[in-house]
Order: C-alpha cells, then sequence, then structure tokens
C-alpha cells in the first residue's frame, strides 16, 4: 500500500465527519421517534375518555387541574412539532448520506491505480 | 507465540462478536428484569386497596382518573409481557452461551501444537 | 520541534488544567440554565391559574395538595437561587477565560525563538 | 529505573483493584447519601402536614390515595434502611483505605534500594 496522497487523506478526513454526523443525526432521529410515539399513545388515550374527565397535568414538580379538550390541544401541537422536527431531521440524514455517497465514489476513484500503472 | 492462522484469526473475530452480544443480551435482561420486579411489585400493593379506591395513572405527563380493576388488568398484561420478553431473553442468553463454548473449543483444538512439532 | 522546556512544560499542563476547569463549568452552566427555563415556564404557567386552583406537589414519590399563593413563592425562591448560582458560575468562567488568554500568551512569548538566534 | 520484581507488580496490580473498588464505594456512599438526605427532607416536610391531609403515593406509574401517618411510617422506615446502608458502606470505606494505606507502605519498603547499594 502506497502512502496516501494529501487530497485524499483530506476527503478521508470529510468522510470521517460526515459519518460522525450521520450517527449523531440518527441518536437525533431516534430521541424524537420514541418522544413522538409516546406524543401519539397519550394523545389516543386522552382522545378515549369522557369530556368531563378529571385530568391533571405535570407543570415540572407541580400537578394543576386542567381539561380534556386543552390537554388533547396541547398533545395535538406537541404530535406535530415532533413530526415536524422528524422531517427536518430526515431531510438531514437523506443528503448526508447522499453526500457520503459521492464522496466515497470520489476516494475511491483516487485511489485507483493509473491504467498504465 | 507463532502467527495465527487466518482461519483461526476469524474465529477470534467471531468469538468477539459472540462475547459483545453476549453482553448486551445480559444488560437487557437486567433491564427487564427491574421493570418486571417493579411492576410486581405494583400489582401487589394495587390488588391490597379496596376496590373502589382512587387510582391515578400517569399518560406521559398527564395524569387521569382511572379504576382497580382495569389498573390491575393492566399491571398483568405488563407483567406477562415483560416475562415473554425474559423468557425470549434467557433462551438467547443459553443459545449464545452454547456457541460460545462450543466456538472456544474450536479455537482451542486449532491453536494445539500438532502432536509430531 | 526542539524539546519544551521544563517551565513551559509545567505551563502546559496548567493551561490544560484550566481548560478542563473551563469544560466542567460550562456544563455545570448548562444544567443550572435549564433549570432555570424550566422553573422560569412553570412560574409563568403557575400564575396564569386562579387564586383557588386545586394544585399538587411532589415531594419525593409523595404528592400533597398546596396553594397557589405557596406554589408561586416557592418557584420564585427557585428562580431566584438558581440566578445567583447562574451569575456565580458566570463569573467564574469569565476569571478563567482571562486566566487561559494570559497562560497562553504567556506561553506564546516562551516558544517563541530568541531574536538572534 | 530498574525493572520491577515479579512480587511487587502484584502488589501494584492489588493496589490498582483496591482504588478501584474504592471509586466504587464512594460513588455508592455518594448515591445513597442523595438519596438519605431527600427522604429526609420529604419526611420533615410530611410531618409539618395536617393529620388529614390529602396525601397521595406514586406506586410505579400510577398514584393512589395514601395517609399521612401511612405516609410518616414508610418513609421513617426508608431513611432508617439508607442509614443502616450508609453506615455499611463507610465501615467499608475505611477498612478498603486501610488495606491501601499498608500496602502503600509495603510497596514504598519493597521499592527502597538496599543500604549498601
Amino acid at each position: 500500500m502506497q502512502n496516501i496522497p494529501p487530497q485524499v487523506q483530506s476527503m478521508l478526513a470529510q468522510l470521517e465527519s460526515y459519518q460522525q454526523q450521520l450517527q449523531l443525526l440518527v441518536q437525533q432521529k431516534q430521541k424524537v421517534q420514541v418522544e413522538l410515539n409516546e406524543a401519539k399513545k397519550a394523545l389516543e388515550e386522552i382522545e378515549k375518555l369522557p369530556d368531563d374527565a378529571v385530568i391533571y397535568k405535570t407543570v415540572g414538580t407541580l400537578i394543576v387541574k386542567t381539561e380534556k379538550a386543552k390537554a388533547v390541544e396541547e398533545l395535538k401541537e406537541k404530535v406535530e412539532t415532533l413530526e415536524v422536527r422528524l422531517n427536518a431531521l430526515e431531510r438531514q440524514e437523506k443528503k448526508l448520506n447522499e453526500k457520503l455517497k459521492e464522496l466515497t465514489a470520489k476516494i475511491q476513484a483516487s485511489l485507483k491505480p493509473p491504467v498504465a500503472g
């Protein structure tokens, strides 16, 4: 194996940086996905309750009375916010995967020995 | 110590992979075991309450009224689900331990110097 | 690169120690900032409630009834305590940053080759 | 620096093992100390409540009504259990510190060059 030329080394460093970014993105996506599933499940459960159900909500370490309509509204907002964030993360992931693919191809082409070599 | 032949190196890599899988399994098992103990303890405590006891349940960050019968039913389902998962993990652990044992024996046999050596 | 003289080595060790202290400070500051934001948000939400609102507070794993006035008072104290702590951490951070700057300048001066060298 | 004789190497390995045990003990002690402080603070706060105060307790993800007397009793038991555990950990820590001291002295004596050397 010959020494790796500087411009390829710099591409390999870029590749590693992309891979780290991708790993971080995937972790963030999983966290948002878990939160979204929990919010959706809670919404489903709250929506099944009668309209005059006794519902409390936690506010930090305090617990205050709320109403079904308000609780449903807040959960719907939460679900929406999390879906927007999840979509943004998925777009970033797709873009980054494309960059990774292109860079990997470029690196492989650079490392290919010349035909007449 | 002589160089390790390629086929033994590949078995050693497989061994390491099995050990990592086993470590992960043991961690998952402990987590499920803790959840199961908590669910069993909660079930025991709830079952002792009078049938008309005031019981609330948390739904995400919300708290809603429930009934003893429903709470007991949900806890029993949870205990059952966790027991099924624990059994599955224990079966996987047992299988993996057998594979590990076989592979270790195979590696030891490969590394034994030939009798006439 | 020549050997680094002992007094510069000791300054480099000091620099590293300062950088670790700074990193710790920044982490503590972020934690206090998050707690402060949560306390402020809770205060805002509790203040909007009617004076006779049903409010509970968590005491460890117990939940006890409280009143709006008391809850607001406790949250205000919490916000104040956290603000004092945040200010103290910010002062420490500023001081440490100045020390880091001075030491870096001193190290650079020590490593500069003599004019006639 | 000469090669370290095998029996000293084994003492150094033992020393490192003691230090790791000590670090673990200190972490456990801190955790129990934090839990104990929380339980004591909760007990103090619950004891101040009127005897007929509305108190709930969390049982896993469920919340059930309890009474002041019962809550106080459970908290007292918790405080007692944690104090017993803390004392046991402190005794272990003291013993380990003595062992560490003795072993360090033994290692230093072993490494001291002979008088006529």
